[in-house]
């Protein structure tokens, strides 16, 4: 908790926390992990893409090439962010291998801690660019891609000390990993409203983002009588509505509309066109993409029924990931262990763990964080959580380490 | 119709027609139409407040003091207007003028035609500027009041030939007129529908201009589950809906949200805040009034049964203004007389006869407009419209001159 705190100073805003990809705010609180990591006695490295690597070895005789056990999340974050985002998940791994050094136990792979240089899109307004580099996808078309400051991302990197000519050898051999695990806050009211301190994930969620707009008729809103308008406020708003009736209909499934534009906006004239964003997630697709064909029917007959054109003018599918079912079953396993009651839940939110499990098993551990804040200053979780959360991932290691010496 | 096309010319914008108060724009206007004004034998001036008048003497003998039938509209315009809404009164009491002139009539009383110099509040974002002068409600503070550049109205005034100290001249004395009559495009699609060239003003709606802000709580879109949420724009849209509903309860009412705005306003964020404007009319004070009030009582209900916060933010009631009942009257009586199904009906946008209804007995006259059309380059009236007005004008001259003379 200590360090969350020291390492929230790392800023390139004074009085608040953003720290993005390749700043010399990125810099400091690399510096300051790695020092932390070499105090741990681990051996500390930067990837070719800036991610800080962490590496603590196995205990195998020189002879066997030993597998890696991969723990952490990002270094990163938004703007005017909270300290536990991202951050916790690095620090419970450094916190995890302090703990596995004390009890002198000999494991069977290395566990490397990551901190992942960029998860959050902020710079490039693109995600997730310190995993993509382990799955080998920083494209030649991403890395060429300029900031706000006309600074490319291969040009960002070679200045922070990353090498974008070499981007192969941080790509992971899936062979030689376990798994990847990553402690998060859940950045949701779930764990808080089933007072539990952790949460294990099954899989993060799909999610279909959609743009509609609906197109009817402006007009004086004093001359117009009711029965000859065309008005697309109004049609907008059964569309809202049916969108949040369609999202309580399935246990799991969110369905949101959090941007509306009205056209022309003035308050004496008829809304002659409404734009709308739809985000819509399940970790289940099929039950995500029957939602929102029921919401296109619904939009569809909204519109008919009002004489008013419905455009669904850009949509975008991405599919769940489902977290790595042994790896599921072996971390509920631990937490009941632990004392606490397993409770499987869905990531509505993204994390690097999606890309990760495009090579590797992946799972997440939820950690609770105080009434669902995240991506604010206020963002909070406390002391005893985090130590349920260790005690977890503890036990974690030593299932995987017997499972690993019996393989 | 000629006239229309020449004067619509006067712009300020090229290739557009865009004409405010004060600007060499509606000088050209003036001069055109005040050079109309004269070749029909009207004796034209400039008042105080730069409203053009065009007068046609009356036929009494020297010693009478003939009263003064009025009868006009503004010249300027919205930006970029279409050409009929305010000249195409003035045009028409100018075609009047010359009717009465070629039938050799001896009227009982004077004519004027008037150009007001404002009425759509453009320039000084207070509309009706012209017709305020001619009951004095031109204020001090109104007068000193500055224009986006600067120029404070009396400045603007002054240099336009005006005299801002001598405004009193151009206040109407009650005793000296026998009405003010104002020829005007429907603006609204009512006499379109009902296949009539015209429509007889029973008054002007009253209308209740209302802010409402909703505001819940924002979240992240993924996380929140749907029973967790106080999302804004859902308790909106329920809002608007009722508007809709309580605008279509009861005929002529007309309730409208033109305008509305979602914050944060982003595609995965639930909305914490929603503002909306609420429009209301009716010619029938009470019933809208009681309209506002349940409105205000559904937004409440809505907001409980939310949990959201819905506070009413700032509130504006305009009454209603009604027309001359004897002149409305009589009005439909010339339009039944010229052929056509008199049709009463409440004009739902505001005009100068509304300010001179203080003062003088006022009527109206609406002409049938393409699709209903307004405020739009589209805007558009046929000449067999415009020559139906015309012909019930001149009824109209020749029953109110009788009822002079009788009186």
């Amino acid at each position: 908790m200590s360090r969350a705190a020291e390492l929230a100073t790392c800023t390139e805003r004074p009085g608040e926390l953003t720290r993005t990809f390749c700043s010399p705010a990125m810099h400091s609180a690399q510096q300051m992990v790695g020092d932390w990591f070499t105090a741990a006695g681990l051996q500390c490295r930067l990837d070719a893409a800036t991610n800080l690597i962490g590496r603590f070895a196995a205990a195998q005789p020189a002879h066997v090439r030993p597998r890696t056990l991969i723990i952490g999340s990002h270094l990163d974050t938004v703007v005017n962010a909270g300290r536990y985002d991202g951050a916790l998940g690095v620090l419970m791994g450094l916190a995890l291998v302090e703990l596995m050094a004390e009890t002198g136990l000999d494991l069977p792979f290395a566990i490397e801690v990551i901190g992942f240089c960029e998860e959050e899109g902020v710079r490039y307004q693109t995600p997730y660019i310190g995993s993509r580099a382990l799955v080998g996808d920083l494209t030649a078309e991403l890395l060429a891609r300029p900031d706000e400051a006309g600074v490319a991302m291969n040009e960002a990197l070679r200045g922070f000390g990353g090498s974008p000519d070499r981007l192969a050898e941080a790509v992971l051999d899936p062979a030689s990993v376990v798994a990847y695990i990553e402690p998060h806050i859940e950045q949701g009211p779930v764990l808080e409203r089933l007072e539990l301190p952790l949460g294990v994930v099954r899989g993060i969620a799909g999610q279909t983002r959609a743009r509609f707009v609906l197109t009817g008729t402006a007009g004086h809103a004093g001359t117009v009588p009711m029965d000859g308008r065309r008005d697309a406020l109004a049609a907008a708003a059964q569309l809202v509505l049916e969108v949040e009736r369609i999202g309580r209909s399935q246990p799991g499934l969110v369905a949101t509309v959090g941007h509306l534009l009205v056209a022309p906006n003035a308050a004496n004239v008829i809304p002659g066109r409404v734009t709308l964003r739809l985000d819509l997630r399940h970790l289940d697709d099929p039950i995500r993409r029957a939602a929102f064909q029921e919401i296109q029917e619904r939009a569809a007959a909204v519109a008919a029924q009002r004489s008013i054109e419905c455009r669904l003018d850009w949509s975008e599918d991405q599919p769940a990931v489902a977290c790595d079912p042994a790896l599921v079953a072996a971390i509920g396993q631990c937490v009941a262990d632990a004392g606490w009651q397993s409770h499987e839940m869905a990531s509505g939110a993204g994390h690097d763990a999606v890309i990760l499990a495009r090579r590797v098993p992946v799972a997440m551990l939820f950690l609770r964080c105080k009434g669902g804040i995240s991506h604010h200053p206020d963002e909070s979780v406390t002391t005893e959580d985090v130590a349920a959360g260790l005690d977890v991932l503890v036990r974690l290691v030593g299932r995987l380490a017997a499972a690993e010496a019996s393989s």
